[in-house]
């Protein structure tokens, strides 16, 4: 991968730079790197940067790189990035244009930093477990989608859901922690969560690999007649900042395997669109001699485009044209073809991404096995439904005509999979296959802002490697700033220091703030703890994050101060029966009280409240032996319960290094053996 | 904290920067940033720098600090830094200069990214479990610890200890991967882990607070008679790459609460030396209006410096001078004083660090409320250990006289903490209360390598903020690097977008490259998952990590191939009685096989192995409903197993995005009803 130098020699006059140029980027660098890396002095300007590039090997791009994402210490990334953590089951929060994380929000899995299933929180996590099933402490967190008002990110909630095991979470973006996890009754995974309507009325969450509804046991034989796919809406409350399960309701699909969902916005708000694979209905079985999925479910040259009328499926939901399932309203498939709330189209073929444009006007799809993106306009898509232009597939479900639907194909690369937007009428496409990212024009209403034609690539800039999501700042919402685009690559293999076989991904971030063929490759971010899987990029200035909690006894769980709270002066141990309850609270530097006995076989409630209000004077609280930490922010309020079953001399402490005497903020947990 | 922009005037006509000065660094340039933060292209050299640094409001000692920093595509860091995660459990290797989370290694926390806690990995999890308590699942990992040979970094293993519940654990690192954790019998907690001996004959696990050995119960009233400190010494087995419990051995200490350890190295070597604090032994009770711990326990002007010969504890151990405590040998206190194991000396005033010079010719010690460095000298000790120039503590150890030990004392400022070296005979101490790093000279061997008088203080550096340890590279060893210091600061408060109340910590990277006033702070590194409490810094070639397990069915936790691993053409499902085996093999991009189907009841155990050879190959492995992730690198294989007690439809798909038919890698798990 060799990078770009000729702009050097005219260069290297004005720079004053005396090398820089050739095999910068090769790993053997690094030992040139042992010897030169810090040889200058950070204060002497120009020559010092002279220096440092010629020893470093850094070519004039690098340097433009290297200021472009620079923050000087103190200074705040204008943007964040949310990006899932996979089968991590967290989220990421990303300063951009810096590439740093700035913070974990343990969402599925639990976490000791943010004591998150070890206090409260273990609540949440429970009330995601699966019915009947063991409990579940992780989670494959795929598609995270922010808060909307009239189409734009307002900055309020992020949700996220879990494919391995068919939930979505919500987070509160005033203290970033996770308020509420739900699981979907209907199937044991999804895939095409958590995008929102334009005022994030509803959460949607698609299927993957279809399953009978409910999950009940049906043999594979019966693929075709028992499996079904699902998309289900999950009504968010904005007021409670939860979702409202008893509002939610789902759609039975035809047994493909539903994909990705966008939701209409502008001339097309009120539906949503999906797209789906293995409309060839691949049951595998290649340990007896069958096609594997990838072969069977990759023969047809097209799968389908879903076309939902979202209006139309809440009215017939409030009208109870719907079955329970598990529990659960859904509205059987038959219903949705005779009321006229599903259609489908053509899509060439194996399709990963649809995404609507800014607008609303356009659906673009890529074809995984095809190298085109496929542009579907919106207008044209109700004329065929109004002209009734389609023919039915193999379970009745109207197909719309391709040709009367399709706007536009643009020939892109290999392995297309997801596009995202500018504010400058270009559309980005991430190619797997090639692996690089594709800049292409778009039409209609967008065709003035770029001064290329309408419809056409422009430029492809290789990223390293193997790229699935891409994201652009605030790219999929209804005004999209363009400035930077994030490639999260899937494969790193030779661009970071291999820490053992498991390797990190490769996040880029690419300049597309130039029109034309400019963009620029700036920065790779390493991340080993996890898989980005989709991320949205947002303006930092739009959320509005709590310093402190807003008042001492804050319970984060509801968002509410909890009668009751431990605070300074009522601290105390009660006992009623065989139940103690501690009341403790936490200030720089010790826990009142600081002895805690108990007789065993007693069961302990313990209640503990920081009373701090200053801000980042966060504690923690470890109860050695007993599986417990909690991290306690100013303000916060947590508590946490146990039988005191084994006899003996026990300690507790703070795990956050609070002050100069932070190694004294502790304190003894006696259990007294039984006579 | 304003940045120095004094140079900036005569520097902008030479870079011809015509902006830059005064505010950059305030977080309100976050604003400036979105209007400009992308303006200009990275394509045309040094007309762009120029516009791109009076954009984003860049000095010149901004641009040298991001050219030392940045690392263009491909390039490898120089250095790794091995940081531990405190709370979260974990350890993270950063990339040096480059300061980018390389990865985190799973440690004593279940990381479903990395399989850890759901398959093979378990066991080891499980046999750290503490006995007789419920499984802990998370730790508080403090001092990472490199392997060394005669006293420097090999790059072999790494050991870190868990304060929270007294554990030790060994990671591998060919693979990055945990092997072992064991559990200290006599200690529910632990503080002065995980130091070496140079040829890490040994690794060191002291104590902290003060329980009875073994944690049987005891009244706090009995403290001074009941409690105990200790130092635990775990032998390890460097050809088997694993602690050897059976040749492990603690002594026992009176109960102050014994903090860092660090081993003699060079002419110090055969020697340990730790200190400690509540030297007064403080009980606390301030909830019955006694003094809490952070008073009752800084009342003494003077704790006391542990000097143990090693030798002559390792000889006392094999002739059975010990008591077994749960098990555990303990050599009795009254015999280390009266074979002359163990001595003291007086330290000012709640020390916290201990260092040895890479020579081992002095131990630096930091009392935190006394605003010196004291330093030991190694010959003075022995000196005045054959003099027998001491008098006995309360216990009967002898108190060797301070006077006669000590070698200097350099006022470095508030609040010093711990101390690193560098090759140019400068110590760093870290002052969390100004807060800042200070630089001082050495003197003996060390004082002709810089211009400065011996034992001076010659810069001090601020640091953004409360900084806990500093990592010089390779500063704890007998040859340190200098070049890099990093800054592990506890608080960031402004530093960085605040991501809700619980803030990233901040790793600051210094530039310590020049000798006298001339350290520079290069970056802000925000870490928002983990509270880094240690951490080394290694040459990254002196590591040899494998691209892919050497074999194909390999086992991670025994590091060998596992007999009857599943491999290509043997994959097939084993019933005996309700036991069903499930050998399983994954591919790009398939697993066979593709359906497995058991009956309700039946006791499954699925083996899976990954068989394919490239690097970066990895698949993953969910099983929808089951709790179960796995992370298979190319060439392993890995167990889990379970009781299939609730029919239905289940799947499992590979969660590591390998292929363009990824989401095709899938199968179906059925759970016949029982009739």
């Amino acid at each position: 991968m060799k990078r770009k130098t000729l702009v050097l020699t005219v260069l290297s006059a004005g720079l004053g730079l005396v090398a820089g140029c050739g095999q910068s980027g090769s790993p053997s660098d690094a030992s040139a790197e042992q010897d030169a890396g810090s040889t200058a002095s950070a204060s002497s300007g120009n020559a010092t940067l002279q220096k440092v590039a010629s020893a470093r090997n850094l070519t004039p791009d690098d340097l433009v790189a290297a200021a472009m994402t620079y923050m000087p210490t103190g200074r705040h990334d204008p943007y964040l990035m949310m990006a899932s953590g996979g089968h991590s089951g967290q989220v990421f929060v990303i300063g951009v244009p810096s590439m740093r994380l700035l913070r974990e929000i343990a969402v599925f899995t639990p976490e000791p930093w943010q004591g998150w299933g070890f206090g409260t929180g273990t609540k949440i996590l429970d009330e995601g477990n699966v019915k009947g099933m063991p409990p579940i402490r992780w989670g494959d967190s795929h598609h995270p989608a922010l808060s909307e008002t009239a189409g734009d990110y307002d900055g309020q909630v992020l949700f996220i859901n879990d494919k391995a095991n068919g939930r979505v979470a919500v987070i509160d973006l005033r203290d970033f922690e996770t308020k509420q996890i739900v699981n979907n009754p209907l199937a044991i995974n999804d895939h095409g969560g958590t995008m929102v309507t334009p005022n994030t009325e509803y959460v949607i969450e698609g299927g993957q690999y279809a399953t009978p509804l409910g999950m009940d046991y049906a043999p594979i034989s019966e693929y075709a007649k028992s499996y079904k796919g699902m998309v289900t809406l999950w009504k968010f409350d904005r007021a409670k900042g939860r979702i409202d399960v008893s509002k939610s309701f789902a759609m039975e699909l035809p047994p493909y395997w539903q994909d990705l969902f966008d939701a209409g916005k502008k001339v097309s708000e009120g539906w949503i669109f999906g797209n789906s694979f293995n409309t060839e209905l691949a049951t595998g079985g290649v340990e007896s001699g069958k096609p594997p999925f990838e072969a069977g479910a990759s023969q047809r040259d097209n799968d389908y485009l879903h076309i939902i009328n979202l209006k139309k499926a809440v009215a017939a939901y409030e009208a109870g044209e719907f079955q329970k399932i598990k529990g659960f309203p859904v509205i059987p498939l038959q219903t949705s073809i005779s009321e006229g709330i599903l259609f489908f189209a053509p899509e060439p073929k194996s399709p990963h991404g649809v995404d609507v444009s800014p607008g609303g006007e356009y659906m673009v799809v890529s074809g995984k096995l095809d190298p085109h993106v496929t542009i579907y306009s919106f207008e044209k898509i109700q004329q065929a439904i109004a002209d009734q232009n389609y023919t039915p597939d193999q379970f009745g479900v109207p197909v719309l005509d391709f040709d009367a639907v399709v706007e536009a194909q643009v020939e892109v690369g290999l392995g297309p999979l997801h596009t995202q937007f500018d504010d400058k009428g270009y559309a980005y496409t991430s190619l797997f296959l090639e692996p690089a990212v594709a800049r292409w024009t778009l039409g209609g209403p967008y065709g003035d802002k770029n001064p290329e034609d309408d419809w056409t690539l422009v430029q492809k800039i290789p990223v390293h490697y193997n790229v699935g999501h891409i994201a652009t700042a605030e790219g999929d919402t209804v005004s999209p700033d363009g400035k930077y685009l994030v490639s999260l690559n899937k494969w790193s293999i030779d661009r970071f220091y291999p820490a053992g076989p498991l390797l990190a991904q490769n996040l880029q971030l690419i300049d597309i703030d130039n029109t034309g063929d400019n963009m620029q490759l700036l920065y790779d971010m390493p991340i080993g703890l996890g898989e980005p899987h989709y991320a949205q990029i947002i303006k930092a200035d739009k959320l509005s994050p709590w310093e402190v909690y807003p008042e001492i006894g804050w319970d984060p769980a509801t968002q509410a101060a909890l009668p009751g709270a431990p605070n300074s002066g009522n601290e105390r141990i009660e006992r009623n029966g065989n139940q103690v309850d501690v009341y403790m609270t936490a200030v720089r530097s010790h826990y009142t009280p600081e002895h805690v006995e108990v007789n065993q076989g007693d069961h302990v409630v313990w209640h503990i409240t920081n009373i701090e209000r200053a801000q980042d004077a966060t504690h923690g609280f470890a109860l050695s032996g007993f599986n417990v930490n909690l991290s306690l922010e100013p303000g916060e309020t947590d508590t946490f319960e146990f039988d005191a079953d084994t006899p003996g001399t026990f300690t507790y402490y703070c795990t956050e290094f609070c002050s100069a005497l932070h190694l004294e903020m502790a304190g003894y947990f006696l259990v007294k053996p039984q006579e």
